[in-house]
């Protein structure tokens, strides 16, 4: 039966990893609770939602956790319950006793909790991934790619591929990621230093959040295995597991513009422009259609919205170059917002086709493989 | 017509103030909008939501205002849009300029927004209130004093009068404060250095919050003048106003037991008390009357909870002083957290008399006339 002394802090700190899977909203019952195992090794933490699953592994030898095992087992209790009776315990450490049918004696100073639990055999198990030519990745660089496109993923269930974030190797090295929600498209490639087998998976986004909060260390490394039907993202204490979207991703390719197709090329201040959109964005979503509309004509570029109940936005903006033909064009500008907020590098670059043509955002910058996609909308 | 331009900061400041009694949930539509006065002498915001008014100055002479007037007058624009757009302007100052029929032209650096507003004839007229013989009072003695006692007010509305705090002036100079939703109490009374007209009225627990972020600079004085339906809290910018809840407060003073009706007396450790009251009130919320057990018996204090769903607490509680008979006893342990959450001083003093009866709290000090009760569940 468990039996286990434990630093308060390391713990809770574990614990709030995984319950980072683990929701009260749950079909099976199971899911709302956290798996507690125990070994001569150390402690495992288990949390799923049934689509996420984390697994943090606390080792004994660990000097921070301070561990003292002196029986081993596996017990399930109420997560979110669990974690503010142990929050809220007197002292720094506490023992943690399984007594009999499924409870368990927590004792800290002089207060001595008893909780009920259940059968660990209740709670569904992780399928297994094999363990074999991970690719390794730092943290930080697959964190700003994720960041850097899945915003652009569709919130709608209608098309459920479109709901994650497409991932792909190619030549071995060139990791790509793309999200389109079929307004806008956000496309990212980096080149690795290191050669993996190539793959092609299209991750949910809501996994997509859940692994930007578990992996914090953006220096740490991970290694990243798949199968047809999961991803599982692993360093030395912590397993992420998610499920694949399933289904094949649509050709994006052809939706990018060839160089030779553009009639006009602005290059804006990235900061400067997302405060004008923002100020449009207050008018335009009390207007109909909720556009912006941008004139570009005479050497001028005219940002306004019109709304008859509310009020009107007139602005002149500045572009640092500015080269083609006149053109007129209305879109939403929170979609402007959203793409200017991941350009990192001080200029855009902005290129038109026609006023009925999506156009292209590109970080005003030679060695940055990004570029996004909007389409406007037609008015009247 | 109204012309003037103003720093931007400055007047977001002034709009915040006011804007904290503004409500988008308003059954009259000239309420969700901000009142602007400008004359000669400065700039006029008033919100209100029929309950809480408040009118903030912003004096031409304000050096951080750099405000110049160039023509006056008053219009109603909507709060919560309005202050969205002069947050989001690209300059340092803007300009505020009455164009035609009730719309503004606002334009900071090369940006241009036009609004369209009410005629502020439309706004209520705030009821006068004679500015004679106010009581002066501290800032953050009021708060402090609202702090201790607004908690323990009703949230229910079946019994209005008890959703205020009673104020009262006995003596010309003790202020007094009690609230009570008839299962805990609170009562606070400091006494004044200088003499005033005794008075007697009951604010609302919403407005007692409103004054709280209204005036937030402690050390602060502030006049407080008062008629028969309303009380206005004013220094040099701010005027607060508020209507009072209407009725007589129940004679509370017959509620505080004397002296000599206690049994026991205990002194605690109010921090570590409060943390013992915290671990109760996890497992006393999964329990059906919500309570918490304290057994008092062999010179041993023992506070206790049994859910038969989710598990149990037991812990000892030391006393710092112990004195007279046994009790057993079971409360809300939420009530109590509040009760010691408001208590400042490190010793808490709580006094018994039967396991049926009232008990009351008091810091462990002479000099502070505070006291609170709490009704202890009869459990069976």
């Amino acid at each position: 039966m468990i039996n286990f002394s434990i630093n308060r802090t390391a713990f809770l700190n574990s614990l709030k990893i995984v319950k980072l899977a683990i929701s009260s909203k749950v079909v099976i019952p199971a899911l709302s609770k956290v798996k507690i195992s125990v070994d001569n090794e150390g402690l495992t933490l288990t949390g799923s939602n049934g689509q996420i699953s984390i697994e943090h592994f606390l080792p004994v030898a660990d000097e921070n956790a301070g561990m003292v095992v002196n029986g081993s087992g596996a017990i399930l209790l109420e997560a979110a319950f669990f974690d503010s009776i142990v929050s809220n315990l007197p002292e720094v450490t506490f023992d943690f006793k399984e007594i009999e049918q499924n409870q368990v004696l927590i004792t800290s100073g002089k207060s001595e909790i008893t909780l009920k639990g259940l059968d660990s055999e209740n709670y569904p198990r992780i399928q297994e991934i094999s363990t074999e030519n991970p690719l390794k990745i730092n943290v930080g660089l697959l964190k700003s790619i994720f960041s850097e496109t899945s915003f652009a993923a569709s919130t709608q269930e209608s098309r459920p591929i479109l709901t994650g974030v497409h991932l792909l190797l190619l030549e071995n090295q060139k990791l790509k990621a793309v999200a389109t929600d079929s307004h806008r498209l956000s496309q990212r490639v980096v080149t690795l230093e290191k050669l993996s087998e190539n793959f092609d998976v299209v991750i949910p986004n809501k996994s997509v959040n859940g692994f930007k909060s578990v992996f914090s260390d953006d220096t740490d490394e991970i290694e990243v295995f798949l199968s047809d039907s999961q991803v599982l993202f692993r360093n030395d204490t912590t397993s992420f597991y998610t499920r694949l979207v399933e289904g094949n991703y649509p050709e994006t390719n052809r939706l990018i513009p060839n160089d030779s197709d553009y009639t006009l090329d602005l290059t804006f201040d990235t900061a400067s422009l997302r405060h004008t959109m923002d100020r449009a964005r207050l008018l335009s979503s009390a207007t109909q259609n909720g556009t912006v509309k941008l004139t570009i004509e005479n050497d001028k570029i005219i940002a306004s919205v019109n709304s008859p109940e509310v009020g009107s936005v007139h602005e002149e903006i500045d572009a640092i170059k500015y080269e083609g033909e006149d053109l007129v064009i209305s879109f939403n500008p929170q979609f402007m917002i959203d793409a200017l907020k991941v350009i990192q590098e001080p200029e855009v670059r902005i290129r038109f086709i026609s006023g009925v043509r999506p156009f292209t955002l590109v970080p005003n910058s030679e060695s940055v493989d990004f570029i996004q996609l909007i389409t406007p909308v037609r008015t009247n």
